[in-house]
């Protein structure tokens, strides 16, 4: 293997990632996989088809560089946001790339950079001070409260206080599964002199109204993000979008990579879309199971944190990565994501999560002993049966 | 719409973004596409098939992440590089991204930014300034010969002057032709002191030898791009590559977006990988043809640059935007490149080819009245025989 010699540090690496490691959940060939919050449900028979004959269609000019603006893809993804929110946006209300994390990637180069600054509430995605700093942005987090539900009146102060470029907000949000009501997304944008990016990665597993409705009346600084890796089951498709005023998308343009998404991509996603109400069956399956595990969970006597997405986060442990570890050592995998005594279960198909909660209630004993499994249900409401 | 009120000069742009435009080459549906130098060739049906097979397959996991480290296709990507260079590269020296305009990212992103400067021998590839600006690294560039090729003593004198962070050369260069020796790779690398880019994007149609042959050599500052778009003829796939130390790799885990690379595009280039040879055999033809192109210009009184690539740089022309507005109106769409006096072609197709020397052919008798063509080729020899 040539230049196997030379080491890390070895190279001129930019001095803020010296010392750094790479980004990433561990990729574990396990019988039980529920820490990325992939929706564990299969692509139909039909639309692998659809993907399959698209793919092979479009193949037969893959010596051609495709459509650099994606504008079939972007009318088919306005179609299906409109259906869902009842707002009529247009192919110039979307934006189109390799995954939400290259949406976000591209806001911050038009709207952070190096001298300006983002804001998030967290815990929150991980990947927000990550990509900030990937793109030179300062990043300032303000906490949430203890619950992990959003202090909106905290957080506008912040926000008059710190006058943020970029802000972040993350409806549900990940890890913790809280989302917002338009009225607190709308007093989020009224503080905001800068950008205000709702992430909506997880939107279609809440009943709270999507933050589209209010583009029109932030033209200017609301952008709503969102994902096909979710509720789309599109996850190894990477596509994610966002939704905004069209001179928004026109910002992207002067920061995005030409020929950013392939046409395998761009066919791909359309085949997908064209399957989205077979697909979004799933999710009302899914939600239903995160209120089972949920239920299921506080009885056995976890600390769970109400959820409207497809995830829970659930503690308390003394030593969360020790737990993190027991779970892996029965075939499951769930998600250590950094918050002290907790940990974050994807909900999976429902023999996965028998057997999650199997391993959970041998844990529980060992846990809580003493503690007879309890019948109330009351610390699991999620706030939008 | 929604938002239709706002205008881009309303937004919190970065100030560096004001008054800019985006980046491309027209996307024009005209009978001869002659400007992004594709390969002409349309995939085989052997390949379709395989592409078509492969993608089916994977989309049964199209609700998983894809492998986030692209082990398979970067194993794939070792053999071919090292089966064309003859340097036993593994996947530890290889690393993939959409197309090669990411990977440059990502390698400024790593080794530019804030505070960092790249340099370049101008004209070359336009996206190299471009990208740098969008990873906020200053971008100096130095001036080829009048005769585009590059004078690498004062290449290196620039180097031992100005010590940048980021060198990139181009080999052979876009948009002007001219091909690198080894020697002259080497004594580039020997005065960086940052690191030394090698954008080989066109380097299977030149007969140069590729510097990963030097990567041993320089491990701590050469990086060899590479893209499937061009001889591969998988400009719609979107999958570029560099060859480089495993500790470059490690680097750019450090930066790369998680999960930037699809199954789709993974499990496609691998498919397109497999059928290198039948696909690699367009590339001596296309050759052959720019040969006769170049011959057949400069018979007819244009001056052409000798080019070791798939794309011919020729003038001169008093007024290359109403050369090129002409062609057009023929139905022929080449490049104005922005270098005065001259346009590039793309070799496409010989009837194509056909077409650009008619319309040629006349554009000459207006342009050169009086001047007989002549049967001479001896300002088109490419150095590359």
């Amino acid at each position: 293997m040539p230049g196997r010699r030379a080491e890390l540090a070895d190279l001129p690496l930019r001095e803020s990632l010296r010392g750094k490691s790479p980004y990433g959940a561990p990729q574990l060939d396990v019988p039980v996989r529920l820490n990325t919050n992939e929706n564990p449900h299969a692509p139909t028979a039909a639309l692998i088809d659809d993907v399959a004959t698209s793919v092979r269609d479009a193949a037969a000019e893959l010596h051609r560089y495709p459509d650099r603006d994606a504008v079939a893809l972007r009318t088919d993804l306005a179609s299906y946001v409109a259906r869902r929110t009842g707002v009529p946006v247009t192919a110039d209300n979307l934006w189109a790339a390799n995954g939400s994390n290259e949406i976000l990637q591209q806001v911050l180069q038009a709207f952070g950079g190096p001298g300006r600054r983002a804001l998030g509430f967290v815990p929150s995605y991980s990947m927000h001070p990550i990509i900030s700093a990937g793109t030179q942005t300062e990043f300032l987090d303000v906490h949430r409260r203890d619950d992990f539900s959003l202090d909106v009146d905290a957080a506008v102060a912040a926000l008059d206080r710190l006058a943020p470029d970029v802000v972040f907000v993350t409806s549900p949000n990940n890890p913790t599964g809280h989302a917002l009501s338009t009225e607190d997304v709308r007093r989020l944008a009224e503080a905001t002199t800068g950008i205000l990016v709702v992430d909506e990665a997880y939107a279609e597993f809440s009943d709270a109204p999507s933050a589209v409705t209010l583009i029109d009346e932030f033209p200017t600084r609301l952008i709503v993000s969102r994902t096909m890796s979710k509720a789309f089951a599109f996850a190894g498709g990477r596509l994610g979008y966002l939704v905004a005023a069209p001179a928004v998308v026109d910002a992207l343009l002067l920061v995005r990579l030409p020929y950013h998404l392939s046409v395998l991509t761009q066919v791909a996603a359309r085949a997908a879309l064209r399957h989205a109400d077979e697909t979004l069956a799933s999710v009302a399956a899914l939600s239903a199971e995160r209120d089972r595990v949920s239920t299921e969970l506080a009885r056995l006597g976890f600390h769970v944190i109400p959820s409207s997405a497809n995830f829970v986060l659930y503690g308390r442990f003394d030593d969360a990565a020790a737990v993190w570890s027991t779970y892996l050592d029965h075939g499951v995998l769930i998600r250590d994501v950094g918050i002290d005594g907790h940990l974050r279960v994807t909900i999976g198909l429902e023999s996965e999560n028998d057997r999650f909660l199997e391993v959970s209630a041998q844990l529980a004993s060992s846990l809580f002993p003493g503690r007879a499994p309890t019948t109330s249900t009351s610390s699991t409401q999620n706030g939008h049966p």
